[in-house]
């Protein structure tokens, strides 16, 4: 490992984040908020100092393993740094807690620890609901673009920044994918912003909940979410906003180029898209009675169905209080999760196919051991590499997911609050159900429990492999 | 596929139960149940009439996907003729129920509908305990004992039938390694009726209690189940024996021939009482508030932990009132299961060491991508083959379970009821936790539901892939 690199590449991403902290420091001050705004200053300040002490230290070129350090300490330094500001307001009964909250924020998990979040100031709040924005796309994707690199350090970045089984490049230089990225990414942001401010909401909030739209994080800025709008337009916008930040960044670059038909075809959004209709279908018939009305139903199902499915995590109804099959299969789209190159977290839908053609493939050979049946997936065929990842990453998966439970029980909640709250924080998407449901929070688990669902949501995001390697230096300084 | 071969096989399978049913039969007989006794011969008679008509059909050797069809439609065959005698009893609400009853059994599932099975007859009970025996090991081993058949077609059989990623021949010829099975399996079991005998029960129940033992089945003879004996030694004799049989049968065979060094130094054996000592321990240490005395406290959860990691699922306490720590270890348990090669079900402590391996090697690779590292198991080389299956298996596990849960939960019961109760079943284990707890029953599921996890024993204990591909026909048609 070339430490070296690894330092004077942290020290660029923490610029970034001081540069980035400055925009809630400055809403805190249009607010009127000073003692926040010093909490800011004084935080970006120290981090500036950190930068350019870092940054001092020369480094050479990446290999892939320094890729991974550099992210996953990367994303935790961020974190460390961000739960700064926060701990000062003094809402959180610990640092861990303030931890916890903005890893939830940058992972784009949406978990909070916080019963009201409207306790704290306009400029936190902002802030809070910013990490989502920033996290959703990738704080290294965003670095990409402003600083020079060579091509192959920043895809050794990319590859385990970006979510999904096949990180691609857009284009042949890596600068103007990141680029692309960014520019989509923010055209549809700020479309989605104009539309929540035309349908009633106040600029402000139009931005907040657009931020946990696009980074499909979830954090509201009162107990009450998006109840006090009282406006079903806006939680159809929503709704709608969530689905497509569930898609593949790639396939809007596509639809750019005019391949508009190509996308269309696309297996996984196709697989995605059938999956939601098939829950909103079932889901809106199942809970009709509960309910009420079909409208009602109707609206409610979809709403819920794309925050889960896209693993943001924001409610307009009580869904631990629904029948249970509606509950059993909103845990379910938990694990699935949205599509591969979107801000979504989760397993995501092309792992999902990767795998089941797999299935269909070892059953064929087990019929007929001679058969050689390569496994396709939009009509290419899928990397013996790629396969491997994602069949071992299933097995990664399950394993973690098994163990965190395990160690969660020790805090002595219910098997279904532990569960989904390992399911909910892994996959970045926040409510779980029975204590953990829509309507309540974290704060009811210990530190350690806390400190465990941090790394759980850091360990979904970066999706397994960096956070391990990061801790696998011993056995590869044995080899 | 050689539809005249399948026919015949099932034909000999056929004749082979009509011969096991006689057993019970006579002890039927022998306790003055004489309307018992006539069902088992009616339905004895029948069955025999079916096997020489399928015998008379002449078949050729078999190709692979030959041996997966006769091995599901001789499970499948097998249960729904099982099921008829325990139906004319009348003591199920449906023939449904029963098969239910008598797939648990084959299965050595151990989970039932009944509420009291002491109702059954002596012979009737017999039956249930004995299916556990013959479906421990496997009837098709059985089968292979008695009959003449081509070495390559046996093997194909065993692979399709024995659990664990690896079946291998122990001696070149296959009914040599079924008779060494068989024998091993025959002399464990007398040896615990002796001891049961000896430690205080009267014989009819220590030969119930020793086959619900050794096939790793379950089912007891009344509902209060060993608690009746009053006895510690029993309770110990019987949570020592389970653990034997959780036991590869290749590790008694390398015993026998003097290789104890070998048997001993087996990754998977260690790993498998590493994984009981451990959870003894917790278990234990978590129980013993509750338990009051920590001699009764480490009693309890050396059973508790033995029956649910061998999938038997005797239980002599209610686990589901002790605490979260405790029941979250053993639903964790009931998916990892016992040794490949033994008579238990789940997912088999190789098959987790094989993911692991393959994980570890997999950040490997991640870090430096020139590196190529064989996963070695017991020293020797695992091969690619075995390595794909694993992982395959792994994933396929983990959707078949998602989508049981989501089916179970139309009949609305809690989620912990439904992931444990797909668990239980799935893995051959039995109870469950919540409204399937130990001391309950499955008798609240629909008649759907219990066709469903009657579906999933058998799934599981077939190892998913046989099943499969019998319904897989079409798309093998097609290429």
């Amino acid at each position: 490992m070339n430490k070296k690199t690894v330092i004077n590449n942290l020290g660029k991403i923490l610029f970034v984040e001081a540069v980035f902290m400055l925009i809630p420091a400055l809403v805190a001050l249009f607010y009127g908020e000073y003692k926040d705004a010093l909490y800011f200053s004084g935080t970006i300040l120290g981090t500036i100092l950190i930068s350019l002490l870092f940054t001092r230290v020369k480094g050479s070129s990446l290999n892939p393993r320094d890729g991974y350090v550099i992210v996953t300490s990367a994303w935790i330094t961020i974190s460390l740094i961000g739960a700064i500001p926060l701990y000062l307001t003094g809402c959180f009964p610990s640092y861990i807690s303030a931890l916890f909250e903005i890893i939830s924020g940058f992972t784009t998990t949406g978990a909070s620890v916080m019963p009201e979040p409207g306790v704290l100031g306009h400029g936190m709040q902002f802030f809070r609901c910013f990490s989502h924005w920033i996290g959703g796309m990738g704080v290294l994707v965003f670095v990409l673009m402003l600083l020079p690199m060579e091509n192959d350090s920043s895809m050794h970045l990319i590859r385990a920044e970006v979510p999904g089984p096949t990180a691609g490049k857009l284009v042949p230089r890596m600068k103007n994918t990141s680029r692309i990225l960014y520019g989509i990414y923010t055209v549809m942001t700020l479309t989605l912003v104009v539309i929540l401010k035309i349908l009633g909401m106040p600029w402000y909030d139009a931005f907040c909940y657009s931020f946990g739209t696009a980074g499909t994080g979830g954090f509201g800025i009162c107990a009450d979410g998006l109840a006090i709008y009282n406006s079903h337009a806006i939680e159809i916008a929503i709704g709608i906003g969530m689905l497509c930040f569930g898609v593949n960044f790639n396939i809007y670059y596509m639809i750019l180029l005019g391949k508009v038909k190509d996308a269309l075809k696309n297996e996984e959004l196709r697989v995605y898209f059938g999956i939601i209709l098939f829950a909103v279908v079932t889901v809106c018939a199942n809970t009709m009675r509960v309910i009420g009305s079909f409208s009602d139903a109707l609206r409610l199902s979809f709403f819920q169905v794309s925050s889960i499915m896209t693993t943001t995590g924001f409610s307009t109804a009580d869904f631990a209080s629904w029948p249970q099959y509606s509950q059993h299969l909103l845990a379910l789209l938990m694990i699935i999760g949205a599509c591969a190159g979107s801000t979504a977290g989760g397993f995501k839908v092309s792992r999902v196919i990767i795998l089941w053609k797999s299935f269909i493939s070892e059953i064929k050979r087990a019929i007929n051991p001679k058969q050689m049946m390569p496994i396709r997936v939009n009509g290419s065929v899928v990397e013996n590499k790629a396969l491997q990842s994602a069949k071992v990453y299933c097995a990664v998966y399950f394993i973690i997911i098994c163990l965190s439970v395990l160690l969660l029980s020790v805090n002595g909640y219910s098997f279904t609050t532990n569960v989904t709250a390992v399911l909910a924080c892994f996959n970045n998407i926040g409510p779980g159900l029975d204590m953990v449901g829509p309507t309540l929070n974290y704060s009811i688990y210990s530190m350690p429990a806390q400190l465990l669902l941090s790394l759980l949501m850091l360990t979904g995001r970066l999706e397994i492999f960096p956070i391990f390697c990061l801790f696998a230096k011993s056995a590869h300084d044995r080899l």
